[in-house]
């Protein structure tokens, strides 16, 4: 992109610029020219693209039918939070699917991949998925990551150019460096609905959160979750009921019933009691914190191997969670060598509704 | 209601002129002048006060405490339909909440209560609940109602006259006249938290709807439902889940939250099956009807003892309803002495979003 664009870009309110320590960077927060929202324009004009939303099939026989006309790969959806990896001189940044940069991402790489990839190959981007019980983004954690955080690379780019390298060379470079990767289950065509049909309701029981596939020879890609998947959200979520918009409920019970009738898993008394245990721990619980401490709130832990990435990430925190984001006395906290961050989250909509009903007042509806 | 005033109302568009046979009266869209939206103004200018709202409390210890000073009556609230019945001139009449003459309601006053009380009482307004299996409104019914309808009378006014009748005079009318009447379980104080504990949880097990708390002495009224009533509102709506506002699900997890927690039964596993198959079976019952009819909706049955009646009702189901009430053929049929009105009402959200889904389109979200 231009220096003539991005200016443009900036005045018409479609880009922001920022800077992380030395870097320099702008974030389109709408698209530009061809350039998705989410793009990063580097220093030296440099675009990283966004990384594209992946539409949702909801039924499996019929969206394999109706989206995909040749082979597809069948690879892992994880349940985390999507960053771009990238060299830019001599570091190594993690950008956030907004187009920030995350201190956080960026702090941990050492501990999540090998970095020797940017020596052989310095325009490589990594898209990957971060995720485990201790990020300061996510309330929920894949079953299998038990503590602290994983990476899970599942594109790759290069640099100033669009498009995704292609399966086999994404393939070869995952085993040529050793990098972290989501599991690819292998090659399908359409037809193969019986085999996916058996991958997804393996998927299902252990508590992954579902496929994406990703047509061989054109840019066509769906995902398709689990139904336990959306258990798990509004379970992990249902203490924030009233914070969150009603279609984050409303969505997941519709895939739920969508998946249970394609899978025949209808009337299943588990999949029931789950379902309703999902909705009553965290509303029980938010109960619970309104009377016992006044507010609701989700708290937070993640470490850093820098302290100064501890407190970029407090500064990021400051400035766009405002009064929600409470951090914990002493944080940054020196421990087993790393910088411990917390901090709560506290939702304002639950605290007031439950404060209300607590003290008895009345209310119309 | 002077005349003046009405035609005021009717041209700042808070009023609205109706006509029910040789009955011309209006109703109130709005507020006028002191008397609530919901109001009736007859053609001799007598007001019919609109029911009020009832408030609600959600903490039953807090709530007595907060609310209530001296005694009250507590009193089974019911869920149905609130009609106000009248007579007026030789005709007896069934307003609904809106104000608008229910030719439903009205047809079948004679099949639900003695109606010779008016002639003793001529200007008594009764206020019921109507609920059943068989009401054209509503999808869910008391379980101890097993086919057609009932009335429970809860509440008296006189034509004309703001306020109810107190307690004592409701009662002895309700003796006086044979009237079918709501259950009246006693008077309390603020300090009887444990008896209405006792008494909520018995309903609570009943699968009864709840309290309407009616303080002796003064105006102060409030409500308080049983847990499970949250429960099976979200059984007999999840079908409408995308057609109904988000607020219908998430204030009645709230208020189970809250139940659930002031009477020490979270973790309770049959109650979180009951609520996660709330959800699930309208929503896969949903699925299926959208396969196997391409549409989901709800179908209703209800009968009427005059055809006339049903004309009514069915033109009025026209007017308001549009396109989404489908009659059945050959509505209104002839059946043991009765005319019946069947129907389907189409919920269009849902319609849309599973014949998408199903299809294999993809969406973006």
């Amino acid at each position: 992109m231009d220096r003539q664009q991005l200016i443009d870009a900036l005045n018409r309110g479609r880009a922001e610029r920022h800077c992380f320590e030395d870097l320099d960077y702008a974030r389109l927060t709408e698209a530009v020219s061809g350039h998705p929202r989410g793009s990063v324009i580097l220093p030296d004009g440099v675009v990283i693209p966004g990384y594209p939303s992946i539409a949702r099939i909801h039924s499996l026989s019929a969206g394999l039918r109706e989206q995909f006309q040749g082979h597809f790969w069948a690879e892992e959806k994880i349940d985390g939070y999507n960053v771009r990896i990238l060299r830019h001189r001599d570091r190594i940044y993690a950008f956030s699917r907004g187009g920030f940069v995350c201190a956080f991402s960026t702090d941990r790489l050492p501990d999540l991949m090998p970095l020797s990839v940017f020596e052989t190959e310095p325009d490589l981007v990594l898209c990957a998925e971060i995720a485990g019980p201790e990020t300061p983004y996510l309330e929920g954690s894949p079953p299998h990551i038990e503590h602290d955080v994983q990476l899970f690379v599942f594109d790759m780019m290069r640099a100033g150019r669009p498009g995704f390298l292609a399966q086999q060379e994404k393939m070869r470079l995952f085993e040529r460096h050793g990098l972290p990767a989501t599991r690819i289950f292998g090659r399908f065509r359409p037809a193969d609905t019986e085999a996916l049909r058996a991958l997804i309701l393996q998927l299902d029981s252990e508590g992954a959160e579902g496929l994406v596939l990703k047509a061989e020879l054109d840019a066509t890609r769906a995902k398709y979750v689990t139904g336990r998947s959306n258990v798990t959200d509004i379970r992990v979520c249902s203490e924030q009921l009233l914070d969150l918009p009603p279609e984050y409920f409303t969505n997941r019970l519709m895939r739920l019933a969508l998946f249970v009738t394609e899978h025949g898993q209808q009337g299943d008394p588990d999949l029931e009691r789950s379902l309703g245990r999902a909705f009553l721990a965290g509303l029980d619980q938010a109960v619970e914190r309104s009377r016992d401490r006044g507010r609701v709130g989700h708290r937070y832990r993640c470490r850093f191997r820098e302290r100064r990435n501890a407190l970029h990430f407090m500064a990021h925190m400051a400035a766009t969670g405002g009064e929600r984001v409470r951090m914990a006395p002493g944080t940054p906290r020196a421990e087993d060598g790393y910088w411990v961050v917390a901090f709560e989250r506290v939702f304002d909509r639950m605290t007031g509704t439950l404060s209300t009903a607590l003290s008895g007042a009345i209310q119309f509806d």
